[in-house]
C-alpha cells in the first residue's frame, strides 16, 4: 500500500521522498555521484536485479534527476543538487551505524584538501547540532 | 526483491539506508521530530496502514532511533542525529519538487531569529555548492 498523495501534504520532505523514498534510488544517485553511469556497472556493484535497475532509472528520468543519452546515464543539476543529502545520509551512517572508521571522506579535487561538511546557520555559521531547531510550518500546525 | 546485505558494501549511505530507505520511514522521524509520538496521531497525519506503522515503528526501536515508553514512542539520540538528513531533504523537495514558495521554514527556538540550514566545509566554511567535492574511498575503488 503506497502513502496516500502528497498533494495534501504540504511538506517538501514528502515530495522529496516521492522521488527518492528507496534504498535502490539512493544507492544508484550515489553511484552517479561517483560516476556510474552505465547499466552493466549498477548491476556489478549493486547487485541490483535488472527490472529494478531499469524501473529506478526510469523513474528519475521521468524525475528529471538524471538524463539518458549515448553512453548511458548522467545526474541533471537536479540530481547533483542531492549531494548534501547523501552526504548528510553518510554521516549519520558513519555516526550510528557503524563501530569501524569511516570508509569514505571528502576532498577538494582541486587542491586534495579534506573537506569536513557540516551543516550551519547561514547567517550566523553556528551548527545546527548547537541549536534549539523549531520547524514551522503547516506540517506543524495541528501538533499536540 | 531486496538488494544484497550491506556487509559486504563497505559504504555508511547503504548502511543508513537499511534504517531508512523508505518513505514512511522518514516520514515517521520527521513527525516523531515535530513532536509527533503517539500510534493515532501518525494514522491521523499521514494515512500510514496500522499494520504498516506498527512494523515501521518496532524497526525504528529495534535500530536505536526511537525509543519506546509510556505515552508513546520518542527519537533517541541516534534519532535526533537524523536532523540534518531532513533538512537536506526538505531543501532539495523546496528547490526541486515545487513551484510554489516552501511551506516551511526553521527558526531559533531560543531567540524566534530565522535559521538557513546551509552544508559548509568546517575549516573554510565554504558551502560545499561551491567546492569540487571528491569522495574518496573503497566504495570509489571500481569506478573507471
Amino acid at each position: 500500500m503506497k502513502r496516500r498523495s502528497t498533494a495534501g501534504m504540504d511538506c517538501s520532505i514528502a515530495r522529496a521522498l516521492d522521488v527518492l523514498g528507496d534504498s535502490w534510488t539512493m544507492l544508484l544517485v550515489r553511484d552517479a555521484m561517483l560516476g556510474v553511469g552505465r547499466f552493466d556497472d549498477w548491476i556489478r556493484r549493486l547487485g541490483i536485479p535488472r527490472a529494478t535497475l531499469s524501473a529506478r532509472l526510469s523513474r528519475l528520468v521521468e524525475h528529471g534527476v538524471m538524463s539518458h543519452a549515448l553512453g548511458g546515464y548522467r545526474l541533471t543539476p537536479k540530481g547533483r543538487a542531492l549531494l548534501p543529502v547523501l552526504v548528510t545520509l553518510m554521516q549519520w551512517g558513519d555516526a550510528w551505524q557503524r563501530d569501524d572508521p569511516p570508509p569514505t571522506h571528502f576532498v577538494d579535487e582541486s587542491t586534495g584538501a579534506a573537506i569536513e561538511p557540516v551543516l550551519v546557520d547561514r547567517t550566523t555559521a553556528t551548527p545546527l547540532a548547537e541549536l534549539r531547531v523549531r520547524a514551522v510550518g503547516p506540517v506543524t500546525d495541528d501538533i499536540r
